[in-house]
């Protein structure tokens, strides 16, 4: 056999860098390839992605956006129109210079990120209020040129989705660009099971080009912060500098509002490190490929494979059932499923079937149950929803225990040194101050919540009068 | 409003090129930028791919196909691995090289095609022959470096779908090949009403780096081929270049087979050429976004849009209906939808209603019927699935028209500058041969067709004796 029997993760608490790469790699959900900083998305990873873009692309579609593509490529002078975009990634984008054997008159970036593709093309085709809104999805590769890489969480090419919208008003671009961070927020905590934080980036962390970004912002296991899913209100930046007007009922020529969000392979990354353990990942059942998987015990008795597959039958028309009918042993199998975090197994064998029953196994407690065969298919339904709660639940309660106030700077430093996790702090608006407290504590402005408290009423940093309280932490 | 009432598209049989580029920018399916050689995926030219991708990807998951995701850049001494390979790719790719300041120390190339990078990972993953076969797919991008362009037909880049397999024998890898050339064929006939022609590539013409190179080829309206898709057996060309090697049931190492087969976005020309007419695009129902579009008449009239509405939400469980309830003129909306190559066309208006009838168009035929309302749903369906078969029917008769047998050059020659389509000719398998055709008359060999037939003793080049069988036309 390839694999060993036993494949040994590193425990979380002893090295938690390492037991994520064990845990990606040994999970089968990527490989590495002689390209520096980019990942091969193997088929399990991929099946993740899959669902994750399934249920994005629902309710992109429910919202009434509708799919594009944009080319690849972006001449240097186009990326150019909008000064905050340009000065914002330029650093970091791939130069294609040589078509062929022949030197190209003008550098093509590889798109980064397609504001400026859209908004030309916006351009092109709006021209009467009866043209907006345009909503419009882009699932795409896309590449920035990153240092430091780690599969999913920071590579140099990514899986992702783009929107971009033009509106007749700003209240329409601003409201689009709270929906869209609802939907993210919906997926993130229903279909992945992680709880989040919405709120608005500050001036420094928004998007280059953009009036204000939103965010969802989410806590793993080793009290890192997340950047979840951003959507952003570009105002009439990019329409001012591509000129995308259209005329208005009045007949008056005016600019459009635009909003973009995007959501990436990133937060395959976050699910990971939001739910797994020791033996593994814990896929949650809305977003697992296989959500119960059977092994058959003593499988050359007779009956016995008949039965399981009779099993995978029924159980097929109700949940995403699977089969290892392999002439693999039992414990490998085990040891496989719970690496690969599927929520549910099923061990069924001689002696179950003679006393007309099975036994399921949960991934997230270890509870092993034994099921009468009639009960088996509502058991089956009200576990993998008790499993996706269950996850869930436990995510808000990590983050809760990890979210701590603090109303001076020495404070603010020594929960991060110590605790880590969000830290609730009042910030005065200066950017002085959020470049101080990066400075000396690692942490950042994850984001000013919505959903507002007073810690306290002075700057955790300079003690000036402050009113609005953000998240910090130190975030992947 | 933005667009004009009637939009003009040059007659096919006038200028055929201009008539195609008017369809695919009129009906909306793609805009243009400032990338050259590129194109703008329009929503309704996306949502085409959209089904035909999932027409494949279903097949593909039925054949046990898992996708996998691929790094966009391919380092050049790995794309130099494979000999033949490289030099059948290295004129037409794009080079990056630089990442944000740095000048890179090696170039990376923009994907062409992926063989090296999942030989690669083959090496990596596969060890014993319990690990064959690795049946994978990937959806993506690839950027090829064409001087001239047309969309879909041929685009520096574009999106397709590239399987790549590993089999522990010969005749598995063939099977394979076979296979999903079948799939394709299905995919053709099936959803996009194009009759193929299945065959084996000549040497000249196969894949740069494969053994053997079967494909489909199809026949626009204008008489010129399309390669409409092609599965290759790499045999162990790659294996031996990369070490993908196993150890077989006896203990032995060997080297995998591979195969490696793609079908692209070009396929959305070819279903242009194929079904289009004067008046624009049309669209086999299999493979329409909307089957059915509804034009309420005198819809300020009072129950028009409310029976209109009703209508879409009841035909909406049988078929893709939509209605177009906005302003515009009913006139407009019709040459819109014709254009646009929709296959039904239902109108509905205040005496419709009294009548209890409503009046369908087909935009294969032209033809109107009325029809009573409760004979509806039926109506529908069965003139969904006729319009699908007539299409095909009327691709089939116009390919057999356009299909000629030759015996000599001079009738070869004849052939294609009078009456072009598919030219029948015998040929003794030499590479001179074949390339003397081409340059005498401008037609290239398309394929040796599965279904051989003995249009004469001789080569039509040479005279000498031959024994296959071969389709020639100019092409795409």
């Amino acid at each position: 056999m390839a694999k060993e029997f036993v494949k040994d993760v590193t425990a979380m608490d002893e090295d938690f860098a390492k037991w994520y790469t064990d845990v990606v790699t040994k999970a089968d959900l990527i490989d590495y390839s002689s390209v520096r900083g980019s990942m091969i998305i193997r088929p399990y990873g991929y099946a993740l992605w899959e669902n994750i873009k399934q249920e994005l692309d629902t309710r992109f579609k429910e919202t009434g956006h509708e799919n594009v593509y944009m080319p690849l490529f972006i001449p240097e002078s186009l990326l150019q129109k909008e000064k905050d975009h340009i000065e914002g990634f330029a650093p970091e984008v791939a130069w294609v210079t040589h078509g062929g054997e022949e030197k190209l008159a003008e550098r093509l970036c590889v798109r980064p990120t397609s504001e400026v593709l859209f908004a030309e093309h916006y351009r092109n085709i709006i021209h009467s209020y009866r043209d907006l809104p345009k909503l419009y999805n882009q699932w795409s590769n896309v590449v920035r040129w990153e240092k430091t890489t780690r599969p999913f969480l920071r590579t140099l090419e990514f899986l992702w989705q783009e929107g971009h919208t033009c509106h007749a008003t700003d209240e329409e671009a601003l409201e689009e660009t709270v929906r869209m961070l609802n939907v993210y927020e919906e997926v993130c905590e229903k279909v992945l099971a992680i709880p989040v934080v919405k709120g608005q980036k500050t001036e420094k962390e928004k998007f280059a080009g953009a009036k204000l970004t939103y965010t969802i912002e989410s806590l793993m296991h080793d009290g890192k912060a997340l950047q979840s899913g951003t959507s952003h209100h570009l105002g009439q930046g990019f329409a001012e500098a591509f000129g995308i007007q259209f005329t208005d009922k009045e007949g008056k020529l005016q600019h459009v509002h635009q909003t973009s969000w995007g959501f990436t392979t990133r937060i395959i990354g976050a699910m990971i490190m939001v739910h797994g353990d020791d033996r593994g990942l814990v896929i949650p059942p809305n977003a697992a490929p296989t959500q119960l998987m059977i092994v058959p015990i003593a499988q050359h008795k007779e009956g016995v494979l008949d039965y399981a597959y009779e099993l995978k039958n029924t159980l097929s028309k109700l949940v995403r059932a699977d089969i290892d009918a392999s002439d693999k042993k039992p414990g490998w199998k085990f040891n496989e499923y719970e690496m690969k975090g599927i929520p549910l197994r099923l061990e069924v064998g001689p002696k179950d079937i003679e006393k007309n029953q099975v036994v399921l196994v949960r991934r997230d407690t270890g509870e092993k149950l034994i099921v009468a065969a009639d009960a088996l298919e509502s058991t089956v339904q009200d576990l993998l929803r008790d499993i996706q709660q269950n996850l869930y639940q436990k995510a808000i309660d990590h983050r809760e225990q990890k979210t701590t106030p603090a109303v001076t700077l020495e404070e603010l430093k020594e929960i991060v040194e110590t605790k880590a996790g969000f830290i609730k702090a009042m910030w005065c608006g200066d950017r002085a101050c959020e470049d101080l407290i990066k400075e000396e504590t690692g942490a950042t402005s994850r984001c000013i919540p919505f959903e507002q408290e007073e810690v306290s009423e002075q700057c955790v940093c300079c003690g000036k009068k402050a009113e609005q309280m953000v998240y910090w932490a130190k975030a992947y």
